[in-house]
């Protein structure tokens, strides 16, 4: 299943990629529990199948049932029912799938051509640092340009969503605990990360941290560690790697994290970006206002986002 | 004012300290519109003064305002018709005062002390970090020891809460983006933090964030450069300093987080710690299974917390 979230008359939606368009997955759900004579299909299917992601990640499978349930429904209903749930993607804003995950923790140097480009040591110890909720934004939208530098940086990544709450997570457990992937771009300010020991200030600017374009169902990506992962600016072919490469693997990660905090359904952990940054090129590659950055990963899709006066 | 928020029935309240009791303040606003006989009571306590308090912060003079009429509406009710909006400390579980913070932006080496117990050069850009929301927990709180280290560590720190949304904010600008403030206990586990080059991952244990036990609007602290702070474990005095010794002031802080992210009402920024951490003594005095821990700041109160088994 390919998930998204969009925003409708202000209101953020769930929504299903369905024949090249978004289901409305909880509006699809009244209509659906509608037809069959329920005495309150709103309050159940705002239960059943909310249109906030974290709570719809955090029904687990029972979710996934009722959605597959209801994608049946959207086949065979008429197109003039369809009116009702199903949405044009230019209709609609498109949000990042998860608009309001409760955590992002992002792995710094887990690719080895990243870390020797970076002249630093292969670590032996995943480096964890975090990213905050101003910084999240999705496909589409425009990324501010600092006023307080002119170093900003790309990072295309792979990015896991949880979608059970868990701690203490062994690495053979972990997959399980994965609800899908999405494309995630860890933009960055590389003097501000720099300038003092802690990364956060160079991290966590607003809208630094663009993911999309969908979240696809850990069963439609089947092993993680497979994927092509693109970064391209302006058309320029920047990044290009294999998440086959990652130093430390999905699994590892999750279990790792899980032993410092719990792990709830939509947080995102994104497992570090591959060689090939700006700052690493010479002269440095650094983003201006005007361009556009895009994430490409394998069996996910194209993350494009642009970068505008800030 | 001082403000808290405890649990009752398993909702989360809003709630006013008054006579040594806390009055419920959407219950009592509540109750105030119905006696005034309005015909929706519910529905505009619920947007007047609502029970969660990032959604109470937002509300901004317009809360605050209405909330102090809530607080006449209270002194004037009969005994019978407090039973409805005002509790005892005991009869309800406290909790953080923001019990759900967007952001807990921590600043580290900001007091001289700390700053040479750790053997570090003075600053002179901040050094800000993260916490995430696995880690607030309120005063009362078991801490749970965590499984894979034994270094616990305390750091006392008076706490921020912000009361405005602000982007870019001056310096002599940003008390007014302030709605109050709150102790803070940076815990923090000392191996995992230093073990790799970014702290969070000793800094975002499970309730090693506790706050509270109120919050204080930012009227009745007045200047908050002038407030003792201290810590105690197991009655044992191990920080004590005063906020006048901060090294980057709290208008500094504010403008200067606010140059990287749009801050929010309900975020939390943590201004750092004294002197007096266990890892700096010797032999190391960290916390144990057992211990309980307080932080006292004046005009504020005490926040106690609880080591437990993890």
């Amino acid at each position: 299943m390919r998930l998204v979230s969009f925003r409708l008359y202000e209101q953020e939606r769930l929504g299903i990629e369905w024949e090249g368009r978004f289901v409305d997955a909880n509006a699809a759900c009244r209509a659906m529990l509608a037809k069959q004579g329920d005495s309150d299909p709103v309050r159940l299917a705002d239960a059943l199948l909310p249109a906030d992601a974290v709570a719809f990640l955090k029904g687990g499978a029972r979710t996934f049932e009722q959605a597959r349930a209801v994608l049946d429904f959207v086949e065979e209903s008429s197109p003039e029912e369809r009116t009702q749930f199903v949405y044009d993607v230019s209709a609609v804003k498109r949000l990042a799938p998860v608009p309001h995950p409760g955590k992002i923790v992002c792995v710094g140097r887990n690719y080895h051509e990243h870390v020797s480009e970076m002249k630093r040591d292969v670590p032996t110890i995943p480096v964890i640092f975090a990213k905050l909720p101003n910084t999240v934004c999705g496909d589409g939208d425009e990324v501010p340009f600092p006023r307080v530098s002119d170093q900003l940086d790309y990072e295309a990544e792979l990015a896991v969503v949880i979608g059970r709450q868990g701690r203490y997570i062994p690495e053979s457990e972990a997959l399980r605990y994965v609800a899908g992937y999405t494309a995630f771009n860890d933009i960055t300010v590389r003097d501000w990360q720099h300038r003092t020991p802690q990364w956060l200030q160079g991290k966590s600017f607003d809208k630094s941290a663009p993911m999309g374009p969908v979240l696809v169902t850990a069963d439609e990506i089947g092993d993680p560690h497979t994927l092509d992962i693109k970064l391209r600016l302006n058309e320029e072919l920047r990044q290009s790697d294999n998440t086959s490469r990652l130093i430390f693997n999905i699994p590892f990660l999750i279990s790792f994290v899980s032993q410092v905090m719990t792990l709830e359904p939509g947080d995102i952990i994104a497992t570090g970006t591959p060689g090939g940054v700006g700052v690493a090129m010479d002269p440095k590659g650094f983003m201006k206002v005007g361009d556009v950055v895009k994430v490409e990963i394998e069996k996910i899709g194209v993350l494009t986002n642009h970068i505008v006066e800030g």
